[in-house]
Parts: structure tokens; sequence; C-alpha cells
């Protein structure tokens, strides 16, 4: 049985489809085989949004890997097929398209069963077990072509939750011609990808386009006709209600892992709900891996666990599980940096390391700068907001959130910065790339160093 | 005399200004003078090209301290104003504003001289002790109204010398409707700001606009009523000679340290023939200061010493000397990472490190990788090609050079490893910012990591 080199990978998103790529380039012959239930082979769900918008012009245009890109690596892609069971001693993956029972034997198997939405206490919202009509998530080209489907110019939504896929959605829908509300049931918006200083920035300039309720929570739809047309929305501190006209209701209210095949097979279960994995994407099971939404990891700066939510981790994770499940030897740093990104309304925003809030327990020190992309004798510049927080001990950058121009590409740079423990007083002496057209003489990214500096040396 | 706290600064262009503001920040009491030989207070040098384009509309705008602003500071700024002698020993600079003297006593001096350019050895170049009508550098801002004077739509122009200067006057100049020649001397353009394979893809985009000659030295001009009207080029290889059309002629063809002052006070001069300077920013003479083209320092990679071009490093370097020459202690990393971009014909260019070529000596691993801006599911990718060069032996991080987009900001991620002393095989797991409309999963500034580090594994 320790003989047996097959690959058996349960679910094909970025996670499974990343983790097939790699074990097939690590070992050319072993037999590899993915089973999906969807109906599509990898294709982006962080792309939804922008078919919605129609800035991706087509859903298929999202497929990444198609059914024949797998075919020709030699991986054998099952679509439409459910794992029912896994047993573990036998080292057997029981599976079923339509009614048909697949078996099959594996020698190393990852688990990237992704995550599933996570509804609110809105009263009313499903009927007969399912949402009602004109309530959506967005999390399959399924959802997407649906609502879709449902927007109308003029027309009325409501978006439940203001994370990064809610105001991507806002910004989608309000492109489409209708009126957007944003309701928040915390005080800020995204939370835990900004702080709540850095997030009011993103707030004022969300406020001009659409309607952003914090504080809010809904609480009942009504229907007409089968049909949604009122979301009842409740003040968390006053109690007040007022009822919106509500033609789509979007629920952007973050997601739970998916582990219900992984409970049975041994693999511990972490705080937060996910798989544990190990710098190998190794669970607790001997050659079971996983990768992406259904796992759990340490972050790189609090080195506590954390639930992965992001595609780019699923994917560095995948390199991983791919790489090691085939025989090779691939690990991963020592936990996450959460680097993200996204862009709404026009604006950029970026960030790496925990939010500060999350780090209880550390001393440490923030600084803020605000600043042009651009010297200010050249046209065009745009505003760019930083803020960066250090460790007050030892100086190291820990976290970096980045409103503004080119907020992705400047973050990375404090990645690598949080990656390479660099501590502040090196950072902010880094020789930035500097040309009238495209930078200052000393970038933001340095800017924000010195003012974090020289608090840290006032406390010292 | 010890007590004297003067500090008396020569030279107000990027260096000298900052410097003064610098060392102000730091003392708020002490006098702080300034000599500027040139009619104007700190400008923009590298942003002449763009006043010359129309982009930047007035030449005046590049000034980015005005005469007001350093009163405002409290620091004596003296314009038209040439420094003949300095006594070390008594520690007084003697200056002459018109056929006024100036004897000025100080603590500490900061040389911020500059560089002058440096001539290429074309005959008739130059009439009665100065360059022919027509003929001129990109220096200041008296050369770029006179430039400016001379471009007409339709007109032919040549640019001697293919670097950054060369290549950015090209752009101006085709902008304004002329016809562009770029000669360069050199077999590849961009030589030290790229390797040669890097070079080739600019060189190809750029020669789309505008004519470039590469192994091409300009040997004669010819003028007409006093001006310039044809220009010599003969091919370095062949010998072959041609006569072009020449309304205006661009000397881009490089610098010399200015350090005819400096030489006479002890201070060491370096191989490279600039003034020698610490990581202080200290000449060899206690307490006398330099910084910008007029010095050189170490390349940080090689640990030899480089000559200083680029503002960037020279406003660091004036940084340390003013903060340091008032009293503070600021010292600057071991050495410069040269940190350099650019922007012509709608084309980014940047690298850190040293060119390939100037890593004699040193075992090192080269890869270079090709991708876009997007995932290739999103429409207006734009592509960015990279090469990263590691030291064999660590895995060290050494140099990358980038041209396409955005360029800068991810040149600006390798200083930060480069700086850090990050391996490769770290650096190609950074976790980088990742949504559709911004990078994808895996940015090509890990990408190209990937390939560097199995051409390394395959050397060990």
């Amino acid at each position: 049985l320790s003989q047996n080199s097959d690959i058996v990978i349960i679910g094909c998103g970025a996670g499974g489809g990343t983790a097939a790529q790699f074990a097939r380039k690590t070992d050319r012959k072993s037999s590899i085989t993915v089973f999906e239930k969807g109906k599509y082979p990898q294709y982006s769900k962080c792309g939804l949004p922008y078919t919605i918008s129609g800035t991706i012009p087509k859903m298929n245009d999202l497929i990444e890997f198609s059914e024949e890109w797998f075919k020709n690596a030699n991986i054998n892609l099952s679509l439409g097929t459910t794992v029912e069971k896994i047993n573990v001693d036998n080292r057997i993956v029981f599976a079923k398209k339509g009614n048909v029972v697949i078996e099959k034997s594996f020698g190393s198997l990852i688990i990237c069963s992704g995550a599933k939405p996570s509804y609110p206490p809105i009263r009313n919202l499903e009927q007969d077990g399912r949402l009602v009509n004109g309530v959506h998530v967005v999390r399959t080209i399924d959802d997407a072509e649906t609502i879709s489907s449902h927007i109308k110019r003029g027309g009325n939504t409501t978006i439940v939750g203001a994370g990064l896929i809610g105001l991507e959605m806002a910004d989608s829908l309000h492109r489409k011609g209708m009126n957007v509300t944003v309701v928040e049931a915390l005080p800020q918006i995204l939370l835990n990808t900004l702080d709540e200083d850095m997030s009011k920035i993103v707030h004022a300039a969300v406020s001009e386009k659409v309607v952003i309720l914090t504080n809010h929570l809904a609480s009942k739809i009504e229907t007409k006709n089968g049909k949604i047309s009122q979301v009842f929305i409740k003040n968390a501190e006053t109690g007040e209600e007022q009822s919106i006209n509500t033609n789509l209701l979007i629920l952007a209210t973050g997601t739970k892992p998916e582990i219900s095949l992984a409970k049975n097979t041994g693999c511990k279960i972490g705080k937060t709900g996910g798989i544990i994995v190990d710098e190998k994407s190794e669970t607790s099971v001997k050659n079971i891996y996983a990768a992406g939404d259904c796992t759990e990891y340490l972050d790189f700066v609090t080195k506590k666990p954390i639930p992965i939510g992001l595609g780019s981790i699923a994917v560095r994770q995948a390199i991983a599980a791919g790489i090691n499940a085939a025989g090779g030897d691939y690990k991963l740093p020592e936990g996450v940096l959460q680097t993200r990104t996204s862009e709404f309304f026009g604006l950029e925003i970026a960030a790496v390391g925990p939010a500060t809030d999350l780090l209880e327990g550390m001393s440490v020190v923030s600084g803020k700068f605000n600043g042009s992309s651009l010297p200010d004798y050249f046209p065009g510049g745009k505003p760019i907001s930083l803020k960066v927080t250090v460790d007050e001990k030892t100086g190291r950058i820990l976290s970096a959130q980045a409103v503004g121009d080119n907020a992705a590409q400047r973050i990375n740079t404090f990645a690598c910065a949080v990656l390479g423990g660099i501590v502040v007083e090196t950072f902010r002496k880094l020789e930035t790339a500097y040309a009238p057209p495209i930078a200052p003489t000393l970038d933001v990214v340095t800017l924000v160093c010195d003012i974090v500096s020289k608090k840290l040396n006032r406390k010292r």
C-alpha cells in the first residue's frame, strides 16, 4: 500500500487545480485524479464580481485551466463528482457522479474542499431550504450568472457585509446602474483588512458613490410574488428599524471552512474551524494534505492560527501540497503574511500583516503618512496613504496598510520586509527608485517609516 | 574654533538644499549658509526633460524650495555666489558674489558641488571656448530654456549618448515633433542601467519611434551661419561615415565629479574621481561632508567604489550630511543599491544592483521571465520582463532589472531584498498581493525567482 503513488485531489478550485499541476510537474508518471463537484474546471472565484460588472466579458473567461488542459497534462479530472467518504485505513476515496459510485485508492490525498458561505441571522432568508429568489452569495459562476439576470438599471440592491467582496460587488452593481446600499453590522468597513483609521479613508471615498450603513444589521426580508422586495435594516445602537426596497440582496458575510469530509479522516481541526496544516501543507494524518479555504495555518507575525481565506494563499499552499504529495520537498514560510489587495470605485487598497487590533499582547508603534505618488512639481500625482506598525522592542516591521496609488506593489515591498524580519531603521533608508514621472526621490514607503522611527526613538 | 557650530554648504542642488533642510531640522539655532553659483534655489535637474516636452508646464515649476522657503527656515541662501577657496586650517570659505568677496567661517562644511558634463571627442564642438550654437547639455534650467528655443516641429535633432538622459530627451523631443536620431558609441543602449539582454527589449520599443545607432560615434560637426547644420557619424566597426542634418545636438554622455574646490581641502579623492565619503557622508577631513554627484561611495553588493550619479542617492547622502554636520547621528547603509528607474515612449524601466557585467569575480546565476501585470483572464494586462541575479553560493539576491508595467515599484521590492540580504529561496515564496484587476496570484516578481531557484538547484 505504501508503494501506491496515486494522488487523489478533492476539489478543483484554485487550490485543487494548482495542486494537480504541481503534482504533475513533480512526478511525470503517477496517476493524478481530481474530483470536482461543480461543473467547471479550475476558474477564478475572485474574478466573479468583474464578470458581473462586465469588465470581464464572458463568464467562461474565468476558466484558467480547461478540461482539455487537464487531459493534456494527463490528469484525470472528474467534474460533477461528489466525494462522499474517505477510508483512511484502506486509503480509498468513494465518490459519486450521478448514480455511478467511484472507488479510487490513493497513496496521497489532497483536500481542497474550500469553504461554504456563512449566512447572517436574517429572518425569512430561506424558503424550502433555499435562499429566497433574489438573494445571493457570490461563490460560483452559477451565482454570478443568476445575479446578472437580476440586475436592472435603476434597480435597488442591498449588500450585507462591507468586506472586500461586499465592496467589490458594490462597485460592480453600481457600474451596472443599480442603487447600492451596503449594510455592515460592525462599526467599520473592511474589518481585519484595514485598521479603522485607514478604513475611514475608504469609507469616505466609497460613500460618495453608494450608501454605506455601518453599525446596521439586516434583520428580515419580505417577498412579493416569491421574490425579495424589501430588506429590513436595524441600527445596532438605537434599535431603530427601516425598510429598503430591494430587488437583489447580496450576502457577503464571510465563509466557514468546508470540513465535513475531512472531519471523518482524523485530520485535526483547529480552533478557527479549519483543517490544521503544516509548512508542507500536510495535515495531522501522514500523506493527507490540504490547501485553501478549508484550512487554517499560522499567521507569520503572531504565530497564532488563522483561517485561510485568500486565493493567493490557497495557491501557495496548493503548490506545497502538490509537490510534497508527489514526493518532492517544498516548505512554505512559517506562517502567512496575508498580503491582500483590492480595488473599488477607483481606489486601490492593500495590506500585509495582521490588523493592529489583532496584535494583542505585543507592544507596537504605528505611524501614518499621506503623500503623493509623484514629486510635487510633476502633474498627475495621486494620493497615497500608508500606515506601518512595528514591534516596539525590536523595531521589526509587522504590518503595513496602504490606500491609493499602486497600493499593492508598495505593500509587496513591505511584505518582503515582514518576511525578511527587516527593522524599520533599515527600511527607512531603503533606496527606492526615483524618476519624476514615476516616483518622488523619497517614496511614501520610506517617509512613513521615518515617522515610525521617530515615534520609536521617543519611546526608547 | 571647535565651538563654532556654523554650517556652510557649497551648492544648492538636490544635495545642498536637502543637506540644509536636514541640518536645520537637527539644529534649530545654528547659522546655516548655502552658496549657490547659479541663479535658482533647489530645483529638480531630473525634471528638465519634462519641461522641454511640456509635460511640466513651466520651468519654474521645477523649483522645489524657493528663496522664501529658505528664508523662512532661517537658512542664508546666497545665489549667484561662487566659492573660490576653502581654508581648512582656519575653517573659512571665501566666496564671490559679483565683485563682493564673502568670508564665512564654519564649524562644519558640506560640499555639494555636483558634476560637470563630460564631452565626447567631437571635432568643432566648441567655438571660442563655448559649445557651438545649437549644441547643448541638459544640466540646468538655462540649458532647458535654450534647448526649447531651438525646437521646431519637423526639425532634426541628434542625441549623443543612449543612457537614461539621452533616451528621456529622445522622448521629449519626439513629442515636440522633431525627427530624433540617438547615437551611441557602445554596442548597447542603457549600459550599466540594464544588461544587454534587457536593454534589447527597450531598444526594440524605442526604435519604433526614433532612430538608434549603436556602435556609432559622433565624429565632427559642421556649422552654417554660426549654427550647427550637420553632424558626422562614424560606424565604430566599419569606419564608415555619414552625415545627418541636425538643428539641435544634445550631448548626454555623462558627467565628471566637480572636485576642483575639494581637491585643495585635503579631502581624499577616490579612484572614480569623486570625493570619498563614509556612511555618515563625511569626507576624509573631519567635519567636512560631501554629498551627491561630486562623491564616490561603495556599491552595496560589490563593496567597490562607484561614482554617485543618481538624485535619489544625492538626497540620501545629503540627509546624512545635514544631520551629522548639525551634530546628529545618522548612518547610511554600507553601500548604495543604485535603485534606478525611468520612462520613455510609454515604457517603464527600473533596476537595482550592479549590471551583471560588473559582478566580476563573483559566481552568479541569473534568470529571466516575461509575464503580465494581470491574470490572463482580466483585460488590460501589460507585459513585464524581469531579470534577477543571485550569488551562486549563498542564493542572495544581488540585482534585479525590470522593463514594463510598474517596473519601479516591483524593483523596490527587490531593493528591499538586496538590502535585507534575502535569499532567492525565501523571496520566491513571498506572498504578493493578489486581486484580478491588480496583479496575478503569483506575481512576476516571484515567478522569475522560481526560474533562478531551479537553475541554482541544478548547479548545486
